[in-house]
């Protein structure tokens, strides 16, 4: 193994993220519950932000215009003013949530810093994502940050010819098997998959993954192991 | 003079941006006239733009969540849910509209492909600003794009400092003598100042400026005779 750059999602991987938008998520089923059940409110707001990725991308002004859509829709368009103001007032209290990051990052990144380039790559809000590194005190662990676009082949293809190296010196380490790991194996890449204990339903993927440069991790620990 | 990298704004400098965003500004006042007059609707828009601008960044997403936010504030929470869908759909036409590349752009980029390295550096929506490229078919004249939350000095410090050359090799061509010429002059870089015919009333200054390291052009083809 040959690794040089290694490659670390942001949301759920190095800080809580996903638990902030179903705390929103939460509240703005709950104040649609006169038009719908909650879970039925859930399974459209999924459907709009699904539908709408394709125009707006991913991160937290993306999911206030899709629930502002949602709540429109599923209300016929009678919902109150008052009730698009308090979904705006949400989303944007996501933006202002402390940072708090996830166990033993930090002393991880230490061991790993000098021996390998480190890279941070998410998706999200610019801005947002900035934010969130700069208010996590990690800034200076990384060469730099990727926020891209979206996370499939073609975009780490893009970033692995960035980096100028050759996808085998490349691993990514993230919580979504979907975004983080499958795509960069199939370019031959390494994949460091570490679970979150939620994920949001889009992210969500059920697979099996045998191959030699995956590995499953319990905890951004492990990592050390295997390095 | 030892320019190796130039970076190009995109909005008004390679295709045509803010007429697309003043066209929907139009519709926009239009639709509030029964609260105020049009140009304080204007006047009130720029206001929660620019107060947004912390927290949103820059970009479409932010433009329709401002608009939305206006439109409940001077209607007084009066504002027709109709008229909330209306500026949803303006904001996210803007997003379809074609990419129209301004007079020469392609002639200037192949005369310097392969003399310098070029790089697309802009604000603005990710996704949108990758799209955009895409649809221009410029792609390939750029070795990179760089999509910058801001387009202050610390910003191009960041950048010059990732593409590993002093400043005094940078050049930045832009059409905003605030966000493209001003900081990376003050960094010991180049400016090229080309502008277009509108400006958004956040990107003006009154400066004249004196500096080595500054042109300003009246097109993109006289970039040519200073290179």
């Amino acid at each position: 193994m040959s690794i040089r750059v290694i490659a670390f999602d942001a949301d759920d991987t190095l800080w809580h993220n996903e638990a902030y938008f179903q705390e929103a998520e939460k509240r703005f089923c709950a104040l649609m519950e006169n038009y719908l059940p909650q879970h039925t409110v859930a399974r459209e707001l999924l459907h709009t932000e699904i539908q709408n990725i394709e125009l707006y991308g991913y991160g937290i002004k993306a999911f206030i215009l899709s629930m502002i859509e949602t709540a429109i829709r599923i209300s016929d368009r009678t919902i109150p003013v008052d009730a698009i103001e308090k979904i705006i007032q949400d989303g944007q209290d996501i933006l202002t949530k402390p940072v708090e990051i996830l166990e033993d990052v930090e002393f991880v990144l230490n061991q790993l810093k000098g021996r390998y380039r480190l890279v941070m790559a998410t998706k999200g809000d610019l801005l947002d994502q900035e934010r969130k590194l700069k208010k996590s005190g990690l800034e200076s662990y990384f060469h730099h940050i990727e926020i891209m676009s979206e996370k499939k082949e073609a975009d780490f293809e893009k970033l692995i010819r960035h980096l100028d190296i050759p996808p085998s010196a490349f691993a990514m380490v993230g919580n979504s098997l979907k975004s983080d790991v499958l795509p960069v194996l199939n370019l031959g890449g390494h994949g460091f998959h570490i679970p979150y204990h939620i994920t949001w339903a889009h992210e969500k993927v059920e697979a099996q993954i045998e191959h030699e440069n995956f590995r499953q991790l319990a905890s951004i620990r492990d990592l050390l192991e295997h390095l």
